[in-house]
């Protein structure tokens, strides 16, 4: 069993172009480790509103001077190449070249990532010191890429659980050459579905869907090969960016009263104190897009570990989107913190039911062992009163927690004690 | 066809009251320009809980002193008298005559408008200057008015569209000598009724209804006299001050979460960006009060140009309810651009539907041209993806409009793009 | 006929412990000043998931220095033994008779007041003087109490109305030699009884139960005894600490929008404008928790004179839970303010029904003699008018009040004259 730190090692650098040879090559290794099912969808086949592209390759690409003098090479960095640029081989202009030439806007020593997947450009990527050093009149471009016929993968792990409703789990994979963006979120997604196929515990209520594919066009064509599957999703959780230093960042889903988006943001108070929660769209884009759109509507929330929110300006993090986003800058440690977050969600999530009294008026707490003096403990027992009185069949214990502005754990602990001494019932329904 | 200020002109200083024969003259003259279906309630009529007044008629007043100086004369000016002033012929001590002398509270020159449809008194209106020149001791008093059986008039012009389902536009025409409260709002509201009547574009879908009615009673015998249509009435416009210098000021009905009230609002703010809006009440007080009540709750919207909600302590505008309420105060200019925020309303509410998505998790925009690029225009991109996420069949343009904080032009945008590709259809009820 | 205060000398100095002969001999007292039904429960019965507590009887108490000088005794106050103490006779070290001497937090001078009921434990209650005082190595303890087979008792008053439907009002009375905790609030609830009992005016339309009992186990006694009553309660007010020298405190019940919560909330304004309101469980803790509780979720509020809410830090007032709780700090003038606090909810509350408006439109004020002018009176005019316009049938008087932050009094003004005018009828369901 491959840690994930190692898989990362292996895998970053490979050329994981949307639909690509790269792309393929990485979700099979990845399926040795956790086996899966691979979902093809041929290039070209309509997708909802999409059409899956065709498979990119870029054989070789460079940019000299015109007296032969190599100044980037793809062999050097798959970033170099715009992802599906148009080929191109000739002498331009030194203007010509700048206007397709991408530099990254705040690193000036690093190769941006550039993708124009349905733009038909052609484009090379460099860092603003290169650019700032081409003083000819002209140069020579070369880039040799090929468009054919190939198929869009998506790997997807079940963890069967008790009921056919699921919990969606979504890592994308199609950021070449990068590892926090979007490795880190592949291997931890994996790790989880690792642990959860042999947990041990009560047995799994919600079935688990990890969906590994390529951003956006991999969510879609999923779905649309799937609708009979939308309407028991019960909710969902996309993830990226969980190696680098920052805390954990949940975004919620488009739906911010949903019982995913009530039980993650309670339960993250104690699994990260440091974390913070922010509104759809707040923090990140990606497949959760797709998830909560309209036609699906599966309440699917963003975890990641981003800086601050997208209305400081700062970017998710200061590698992102870049070729400095390299193994240097992600730890096992915190791909491992990162894990147990998601498991800690998902173990609230499988708790999260309806509590039901078994009991009428207060519960004579000294006759259960449960009193909390007050004297000695106000708050244990303010907070013992407070969920006790509202077990009632008619709130989860995600409600509780929302209500009371409590940890799901807090909540758990006191109505999972209630329930040992058959105080309440769980309910999957409101009763 | 006159114009909207020629017809001030020639109307403003007829002697108006709410029941008489300057107000009946004016209305004819109306509908010579706009044609009208006119209808009549007889004095005396039960209407709801109220009856419609006698017609009443200033055949002559005058104030003067015992040696036959006449200081003030109806003849002058129809502000002199109080509108419903009982006729009284008599010498008065200068005690007396004070008791029914009414100033304006704010304008020291100006004659003010006073009523007493339901009080049974007489009175003088003059200038505080006039009144503080009092010195002798005793005056004599002429006021030669009668009441007698007469009919209520309301005007009436319906541009029918598709559907019975109606939007009511309210003015009253009962100020007698002024202008911009309130015959600035009946030229405004007939202009529209024109506009309406020849526009080209696609059919209207409401069934138009303009009053043209005295304040108040005027509403209330129309509606106690067409009860069947009242369930019919799916939202109103009441009309007045919209000829004077003051952004436009949009006062929301009694159901502030309407879709009157949330279509106009929206409107309003690429309409007229210097407008502003309230709450019911809470900028004027009409004939939008019938409509609003219990048994009624038609959601009817004022608009004025008011320099100030209530709370502000200012009146509505400085020469209101005077004598200075004159054309010099209005400009055709003004009254046109009134004209156009209104039609902008109508045109909001006729395209105000529920968006329902042909499409199934985010629309693939390059792929349909509409892709606009966030790094190029994020804004535009933004709100591009927040409309888009938000067209699912439960939502009107009105509602998407509000919830994001839109103008309902720039959500209609994006919408009726959506629409034009096929994307959304549109809905009158939602699906 | 006792006075409340009369009544208050009579019986503060009993040992009314929650079952015990003294508890019952104040009950009985009380019967004979207004005829109640004696509820009786055995020790030891299961009440939910409670079950009643033996008969306590303190004989007698002392501690002595080993050479006989007796420091403290039961017989000159019965706080100087925990309620519910265990026996115990013996020699004990200095040390372990501290662990079992307890005192007041904040008054060094005062006994204070302890209780457990259900942790078997001996303990004795001195002042913090008397405990500072003790140097000896060990002591001498005596306290002679007795656990025996009794009953738990409840006494009930209903003041029958014109429908089943039940008003409870709820007091204490098992807080042994103290005034303002408990008995303040009995003797007010069974003045109140008494009130209603000889009202004059229209019928009641409710029900009312008036509870005297011991508190939460008598509250979960009568309950769990008479759950066929629970839906039949459509509100509850609970009594408290209303003798002291504080302004009325409204603690709101678990439903805050509940009919008793809004209507009570809206009275209290004008029944006592230094009174002040808060959310359930800020203010005190008391029966009205057994009443709110899942499985009976009867809004019960409570009433109480509290110098500040919980958060405050302070006590409710000086002297709670302690010796120092006399007939001193009650006055006959205060009970019977907070008296006629009581009636006044309940007059409101008897009077909060839907409004039903028999008008369509506006009044015709003028034409039924309940016009306000609004140049003499615009406060008063506008309040008129918000009141009549929400006169729809879906409102109740109280509904009204909280939307306009009035006085319950002050709606209730205007809808009566209405009423009278027979331009408004009464409901107790929506129309």
């Amino acid at each position: 069993m491959t840690s994930m730190l190692d898989l990362i090692h292996e895998l970053w650098f490979l050329k994981r172009d949307i639909v690509s040879d790269g792309f393929d090559q990485a979700l099979y290794r990845l399926a040795e480790e956790v086996p899966m099912t691979l979902h093809e969808v041929p290039s070209g086949e309509p997708c909802w509103t999409w059409r899956v592209p065709e498979k990119w390759t870029c054989h070789a690409a460079y940019l000299e001077t015109l007296d032969g003098r190599r100044l980037l090479d793809y062999a050097d960095h798959p970033l170099h190449v715009v992802s599906y640029s148009l080929p191109f081989d000739g002498e331009v202009t030194r203007e010509e070249l700048l206007r397709h030439l991408h530099v990254h806007p705040r690193l000036p020593e690093a190769i941006p990532f550039v993708f124009k997947y349905y733009e038909r450009d052609w484009g090379l990527c460099v860092s603003q010191t290169l650019r700032d050093g081409l003083k000819d009149e002209a140069y020579r471009v070369v880039i040799r890429t090929t468009f054919e016929p190939g198929s869009l993968k998506v790997g997807e792990v079940v963890i069967p659980g008790q009921s056919d409703q699921a919990f969606v789990v979504v890592a994308h994979l199609c950021h070449p050459a990068m590892v926090n963006d979007d490795l880190s979120g592949v291997v931890v997604a994996l790790e989880v579905a690792r642990a959860l196929g042999k947990h041990a515990g009560p047995p799994l209520q919600y079935t688990y869907r990890f969906l590994i594919l390529p951003e956006t066009i991999g969510s879609v064509a999923y779905l649309s090969r799937h609708e009979e599957l939308i309407p028991k999703m019960a909710g969902g959780l996309f993830l990226e960016m969980l190696g680098n230093d920052s805390p954990h960042a949940l975004q919620g889903s488009f739906q911010p009263d949903s019982q995913p988006d009530r039980c993650f943001n309670a339960a993250l108070r104690s699994l990260d104190p440091q974390g913070y929660a922010g509104p759809y769209r707040t923090i990140i884009d990606n497949d959760e897009r797709q998830f909560n759109a309209p036609g699906v509507r599966v309440p699917m929330l963003s975890l990641s570990r981003v800086q601050a929110p997208k209305a400081s300006g700062l970017p998710p993090y200061p590698q992102y989107h870049s070729s400095l986003d390299t193994p240097e800058i992600v730890t096992q440690e915190r791909l491992e913190a990162s894990r147990d977050v998601v498991l800690g969600l998902i173990q609230a999530w499988e708790r999260n039911q309806y509590v039901v009294n078994n009991f009428k008026g207060e519960i004579f707490c000294s006759g259960y062992g449960i009193w909390i003096d007050y004297r000695l403990n106000p708050e244990g027992h303010r907070r013992l009163f407070e969920i006790m009185e509202r077990c009632d069949g008619s709130r989860t214990v995600a409600d509780i927690a929302a209500e009371l502005e409590l940890s799901f754990q807090a909540a758990w602990e006191v109505v999972s004690l209630l329930e040992e001494k058959g105080l309440v019932s769980f309910s999957w329904i409101p009763v």
